[in-house]
């Protein structure tokens, strides 16, 4: 352990007491996340429990140079939380509660260790929701350093049209509060959106404030299926363009339709590309937009309607969708999924989706594709051998194949999984002159450069 | 003028010819925006044409450290565009262009000297529509930079919703890229809203790609009364939380009404708070939501419901509304009005204006307030004497008072007017140790402080 790291520790071991842990298995519990990246230990774990602890530790290692990765519950899927560069990880998961409902304003305020489906848990009497959902149970402070998002951003906003404020410490232990529970300001620099999305490498997250929103009186849910992603890909288009509301629009190809067939036993769906759909609103608002659809999607020869209205027939339709990851793998025994994403415009979507499944054809590799397509947003789970490094190297060249897809058709090289180490090479390709401004970013917020070290912006 | 401000004017002359001019019409016409702040002529007035012109005037103005303060049609409301450290006032409306329309993605790459209307007449065979109004026919660039919204930012959102992607020159002629056309992304620091709401100072936006949405099938606009404004923010706290998606909920009160009935000699409302409101969306759909809205609103105490469905009708009563700025003036001949505008989480609203009514009482001035109410954003419009200094103070004990009470209940000091120098002096208390951080950005972003010196993060 280098020696600032080791100064940092005992001190920050002063002030924790038992909650500072060097045991093997917390380290090797913090080494990693859902992604296929090589797991670092961390020389210690922190389990702070106030936003004047997080402030503590970090001005002890600002002081020491020590670096500091904050953790939540690990899910994110680009390397985002491997402290590539030891020092402590900082396990947020201990600053977990509801500080405040306000059911008038549509907010609440929360810690960032708490996930999402806890928070909807404690909602659930309100007639309220938090409406971000990547699929995973992330912490909301993961979801907004990630700048998370998921099946239903089409309808109520990633993350970042989530949050309204923050509080921040940054590098140096600084304690900061960004925005406030107004809807709107125009009251100076936009710092919430700064730290959203900045991958725990501005400052740490200890308090945000988010938008919630009524939960539907009326939710109705759907699958049809398509003879081409085209088709699927004009529906949604053509729907967007008259305002129908839609709350999730998802795209699965053929090949993820096989997967979730083979997985669930009570599925047998033809194995085309599918959308999976749902609209919330009043029970005539649905029905109309229910309508609406069906139209739209016949004229681009969907078949195969299936309605789903009452809870349990959603909840199985959804718990298909949700379990696409686990599906794939039934595709080849022993299998990784290597996973990415991109988002293009959607007018770009179908065209590059094709071209995806000719690189996919190409690297010989299976990768079905899933698509929250009302927001451009494809994902490709490329299945490998773990043993098989040329197998790895193919699939990586396969994801850096789509990388420049999605910049050549006005893109970004991720949607919604983030940087993370994945995507770090492609950063300069996609920013140009701007990822010199976000360093600089980092250089102003960060000096010692002790937050994340090495991510995002790489190392200064 | 300065030595560095003239030997800058001098090369910006080589490289714009008659595009730069000391006249002093346009030095005039360039001195101040719609705010009550004293006027202060620029050095001269440039013209630029493209990027690149704007690129090289930085560059110059960087090395000789004259100041720069962009202009689109002066329609702000704050002092943002008063060139108060003298040097080049930047007029951006030659760069007016519509570069392109996306149908298919409802997005559109405009250069940053449109204006909405022009934009909109643009659209109009498309089916899309930019709905960010604030009231004014400002530039889309002006709008970015100062964090507009409006009217229906309730439905559509604020600018800050509505940008995509953004050029930008900086102080020392760098121009880069932020974001792109896909709908979201989770690659880097979102540079993209750190300039929105920058108001002039840490760059210069040269093309902007804004979100567009499909014109409504149906419009219904609607006027009611009620007893109290408790009443009729309640009616909208219910709608929102019931999910109803108004388009417009606009509150004005009753001193408001009394100067609508004044200057509009087909306007005889009975003098109480009423809402303006309108709903968007497919014929069925909008009339399940005025029934909703009635409902709840009589439940209020709601009154005099008058129905405009008519493109005629409600075009009178948006116009009534647009209005009202003018129509204040009616109610004391020969008086200005000094604007200012706070937002608060809308439980707070109705308490807020209650108190406000009362400040207002005790400065003795005549003050209408309207109000976005489903963003719980106010406004006053002080009406005073100009040649008195005493009545032009009160305006501002009561503005400041108005800003405070904000700050008590968890708001902002401005929620769509932006700082400019009329809320400069509230930007501390509103952001604590956030306000260092912005300060912090400045530098990083225009070491010299070139760009609007003076502004948002004062002098540095």
């Amino acid at each position: 352990m280098a020696e600032q790291n080791a100064n940092a520790l005992a001190q920050i071991a002063d002030l924790l007491g038992p909650r500072l842990t060097t045991a093997l298995a917390d380290r090797e519990s913090h080494s990693r996340d859902e992604a296929y990246t090589p797991p670092v230990l961390p020389d210690a774990v922190a389990y702070p429990e106030t936003t004047d602890e997080v402030s503590a530790i970090l001005k002890i290692c600002h002081a020491q140079g020590c670096p500091v990765t904050a953790f939540g519950v690990g899910t994110s899927l680009e390397g985002h939380v491997v402290p590539t560069h030891g020092g402590v990880s900082l396990d947020m998961t201990r600053m977990n509660r509801v500080l405040a409902v306000h059911p008038q304003d549509l907010d609440a305020v929360v810690q960032p260790g708490l996930t999402r489906r806890d928070l909807n848990e404690e909602l659930r009497d309100t007639g309220l929701m938090f409406t971000v959902d990547p699929g995973a149970n992330a912490t909301i402070g993961g979801m907004a350093a990630t700048r998370a998002s998921g099946t239903n951003s089409v309808r109520y906003g990633t993350i970042r049209e989530n949050v309204l404020a923050l509080e921040v410490v940054l590098a140096d232990g600084t304690i900061l509060r960004t925005g406030s529970r107004a809807r709107k300001s125009a009251a100076g620099y936009d710092l919430t959106h700064l730290f959203i999305g900045s991958e725990g490498t501005l400052g740490i997250i200890t308090e945000l404030t988010v938008r919630l929103h009524g939960q539907p009186e009326k939710i109705s849910a759907a699958t049809c299926a398509f003879e081409s992603i085209s088709g699927a890909v004009e529906s949604v288009i053509s729907a967007i363009q008259m305002g129908l509301p839609m709350a999730r629009i998802e795209l699965v190809d053929e090949v993820q339709v096989r997967a979730i067939n083979r997985y669930n036993a009570d599925f047998d769906l033809p194995e085309k590309p599918y959308l999976f759909l749902e609209f919330h609103g009043s029970p005539d608002g649905v029905a109309e937009q229910v309508e609406n659809f069906r139209a739209i999607a016949e004229d681009q020869g969907a078949s195969a309607f299936q309605w789903a209205e009452k809870t349990e027939d959603r909840n199985r339709l959804w718990a298909a969708r949700h379990a696409a990851y686990y599906a794939v793998k039934t595709l080849r025994a022993g299998a990784v999924g290597v996973v990415t994403d991109c988002c293009v415009p959607i007018s770009a979507l179908a065209a590059c989706i094709a071209r995806a499944k000719a690189l996919i054809a190409a690297s010989d590799l299976i990768a079905p594709i899933v698509g929250h397509v009302g927001d451009g947003n494809f994902h490709l789970q490329i299945l490998v051998d773990p043993d098989s490094a040329q197998e790895v190297q193919r699939a990586k060249t396969l994801a850096g194949q789509l990388n420049q897809l999605a910049l050549d058709h006005a893109g970004t090289v991720t949607g919604e999984h983030g940087v993370g180490t994945g995507k770090l090479d492609y950063m300069q390709a996609e920013h140009g002159a701007a990822y010199q401004v976000m360093r600089d970013m980092k250089r102003c917020l960060d000096p010692k450069g002790i937050l994340n070290p090495g991510k995002l912006v790489g190392s200064l």
